[in-house]
């Protein structure tokens, strides 16, 4: 069997533990051929293949990125994108085709496993939206350095007596903002979920502030305020309606001060949540991932994608995640409020 | 309501923040009062205990260890040890009691409860085998930390053409072994669950140095040799029947010495991995459990102990961890195997 | 003895170790009584002051920030304020005050002493640009930070084949940029001693994306752009003339889009940079000013600072110091560029 | 000009660092040709040579250990060692000579260039023993990991109510058990450089065990009881008279025991000190050392090692450091005693 493999969207730690694990088990333990795609579908579409042997994966288990490159580009989306797909395909005389990615990546992937290429998907995101999974590739990762990020914060608020915010990734959804935030003791936690009311806030704040002399407040990129705020959305997104990074967390910032009166100064964590190490827990995860898309995909188990079910890793049809979101429950916004 | 809350058994990151989350929505949200004891159940049986507030509970989330103290101490092993329980109990006029423990400390509490007080459970323990939970407070540090040091123990494996052994904790299952053991890249991993053939594992290394110049080997320190193996069992236990640290470590680098030829050093990393400050991960699941614990004990459903499944919390019979043990499951066995 | 003790300026890790040394060695080695003040100056214009004995300093040496709260305000530049410190050492009985600073908290120390009150120094400045010592409190901490953020760029950079730029502190001095930006590996960096050309670095960065597909530029947020540069200086600084943070990178950041083409990422590290728990050699470096302080008081050598020299700590003349500005030399610059 | 290059003795992290400057910065500053050897003067001796250009160096200034491999090897204790030394030199045509060691290889580097050899020196040792450089390849990190570890006891310690023993790497010097010691805040510090007296231990644990419920007790592996202690030396050394790993600290934990009656547990560091990642301050000071060899070899100042002086790096005669070892001075064995 030879089988394709490819990582698309934003990058993120635990990629190349991933490809790795494809690499090692179906060399070792099918007796496959494996073939990398550069930058993702791009790579299909013009046929930029390169054989993985174990050599090449070695020792790149630790490197964050990905070794195959990765880029943003959906062959449905292209013209004749799908055909080329096809085409490299038939070139490289595949049998399979296994898919790192998010949400974007993996619908394209579910597409063109309708169009006849055999797919398997293994999920990676540090936004952690991918329905049917407990925890995809990176999230983990970007959690850690997001709280380390609060821990450090942390110290300067308290020796300043300042409200200090910080603005962590999450356009649709507030899984770095909620988990950091509780796992870091951020005061004020504010994501997608729930739209936040500035003067509430206000009002929290000021209240801690007779017995503490300082606040955290995590906010999401994509954080929204309740209808009614004062609040100008078109800075907070660029024209294809995608928040710009620092957007929100400023106006947060500006409108904590306004409605305090306390020192309030902002920090935007930007792109170190998704670079560098890999955590333990998002190597064992792309590790398992890819040992079980690989196994996959030798069963022919295709329109696939891996999924942690509780301690199991399970494989899921596309269609369980497809055109869903995968928001935090109710039970962990409550915590992040009520603590 | 006036609710207790105590730590048993071995120390490990995370209590802290298990017991800040029940003091801080036990008093914020239930206006409960919040009494811990010192030194698990002992302090339980000599009445020694102190009134929690907010404020006791500032700043300890990325502290490891627990503020309470902690004992190897069961009410059921002690002389007149239940009857104290319940005398304090009374004494202190509670009306609910949370154990944070292991295995140990939460069959005492079963215990406590049949025998007629109302007490909640949760699960910690760096080896995470406690059955009904996907993991338990303090496993994802332990293995965080094993990792690293099994990515610092590469450069000198690789550097000097060694076999570097490292022994990691783990009495009766390989939990932190197998995992740590596949996210660091460990050639070899030896677990409790998997009786291990030193001359199937010498074959294996003399293999892999014909094309790399070095291995990491990641032994449980209950592993044991395969029956008929040149074993001596006597001097990796002691007196309880309990490893000695660094004897099985001591016993698989000589074996290895021996079968292959090979310069083999070994390393115990011992205390080092249940201390110091939690992972995110660590900390979120002990504040989740902990707001989990005290609602439970608000809606007074005793005699359950708290467990992530996938992504939720649930409270779970004591009945469905009592006198089980969680190994590790075959899948990760041959994940860590079969790279 | 009576010895007073402050923190001003900026915070930053290793302050509280520093305290925590002078106290320990003051009260068991030397007898004396310790005296903190709060918020800087300001706490002893405003006599606000609080006994510190060992066990307020305990368990403290790994917590960033300053138990003491700092405050920038410097006795000269407040109506009365040297009068008000005068006051206040002599109602408190004081001997010697200690005053733990950067630039502005040393210069007001060294003006405080010549007005009479017997006053000793210690350095801190994640700036390094204190005169006469190899390193002050809070710099090693604020490299390593940079240089971990650095190395999670890197991936990002290398996956997406984009430039990557990240703005660090130093609004005078380069210190952090050089010295991260050469343990980071970055490809180059910009710092205030040595104005930019946009048109060169373009340049540069085109050259090396011939055979590379990426680049990391590290930037001081004081980093100046040659004579005759398109650039607006305006938008940099704020009404006091110091850097805004993020603009000076933001600014870099759309040059170097615009002369190379390449996509181009702006990360602005901010205050994580100056937060947490100190590096170890942050730790030993402030333990070890602590204990020469409290020892040069106890010896009466005022009007002087701790410096480490080499391997040695020393005891200089404030008139060393003051006035001037350690700049980052030209051997490490050009280490910094020819690599 | 054609220059080789070798790392021998134990690893550490930072040489690949000091590799890469040298490579970086002598084919693109001086147009010259490096040749790196296999596993220190073994591969000079048997002319194992490879050339090393800058894509071979890139990527390994944050990957511990040496690519190029090291071993215990030294030309003069070698049967026709230098002859084959000189040969080497002469069939690969060089020019120059750089040597990255410890006191053994820099030993062996002085007496190859007094043999006619244009050898220049780089200090690498996480024992921090070399004379003339305020610090050495690798001590940051080995300081900074062995704080860690001990930060990570504390929590166990104190919620157990034990002490900890922790031994650390230092056979002659105690640099890293006093240096991290200091900065991890270890109660009990031994070093080689003061011998102990072990009831005045117990005395001073036992003290302070009347306000505080446990205690940290940092170990160099080459400490040594005062004379007329009760004490087993043969068993802490091996048949070359090295101490065995563990052996003192397991002596030290059993003598404490003993004598003050507190449960007492070991923990033996090993050789995590010596791998991963290397800190910042290491990869600046590796980079610093390899920019100023590489000059110094095109400046033909031969028969010099590079060392860190305050601010500079200088180059020193090898007779400054031949012969000598740096032990901790007075003024940090008194601040471990006195804090």
């Amino acid at each position: 069997m030879r089988v394709g493999i490819l990582t698309g969207g934003g990058d993120c730690p635990g990629l190349n533990a991933a490809i790795r694990a494809v690499v090692k088990r179906g060399t070792a333990e099918h007796g496959m051929s494996i073939v990398g795609f550069r930058n993702g579908w791009e790579g299909v579409i013009n046929g930029d293949a390169v054989p993985l042997t174990r050599d090449d994966v070695s020792g790149i288990l630790v490197h964050g990125g990905t070794m195959l490159g990765t880029a943003r580009c959906h062959p449905h989306k292209v013209e004749g994108g799908l055909d080329a797909v096809h085409q490299t395909f038939e070139d490289e005389k595949l049998d399979a085709l296994i898919c790192i990615g998010g949400d974007g990546t993996l619908k394209a992937a579910s597409k063109v496993h309708k169009s006849g290429v055999p797919v398997i998907g293994i999920p990676k995101t540090i936004d952690n939206d991918v329905v049917g999974t407990d925890s995809s590739i990176g999230f983990d990762t970007a959690v850690s350095i997001a709280t380390e990020a609060i821990d450090r914060l942390h110290s300067t608020a308290e020796s300043h007596n300042r409200v200090m915010v910080v603005e962590l990734m999450g356009r649709h959804c507030g899984w770095i903002a909620v988990t950091a935030g509780i796992a870091g003791g951020a005061d004020i936690i504010l994501a997608p979920e729930s739209p936040f009311d500035i003067e509430a806030i206000g009002k929290k704040i000021r209240h801690r502030h007779r017995y503490k002399n300082f606040s955290i407040v995590a906010v999401a990129e994509g954080a929204i305020p309740a209808e009614g705020s004062d609040w100008d959305a078109d800075d907070t997104l660029d024209s294809k309606g995608n928040p710009i990074a620092g957007q929100v967390g400023a106006q947060v910032t500006r409108a904590i001060e306004r409605v305090t009166g306390f020192p309030t100064r902002l920090t935007t964590l930007g792109y170190v949540q998704r670079g560098g190490v890999p955590t333990a827990a998002d190597r064992l995860l792309a590790t398992r991932f890819g040992v079980a898309a690989i196994d996959a995909a030798a069963g022919k188990e295709f329109g696939t994608f891996t999924a942690l079910r509780g301690e199991r890793i399970e494989m899921l049809e596309f269609s369980e995640m497809a055109g869903k979101t995968k928001y935090v429950p109710e039970e962990l916004l409550r915590t992040a409020w009520g603590l």
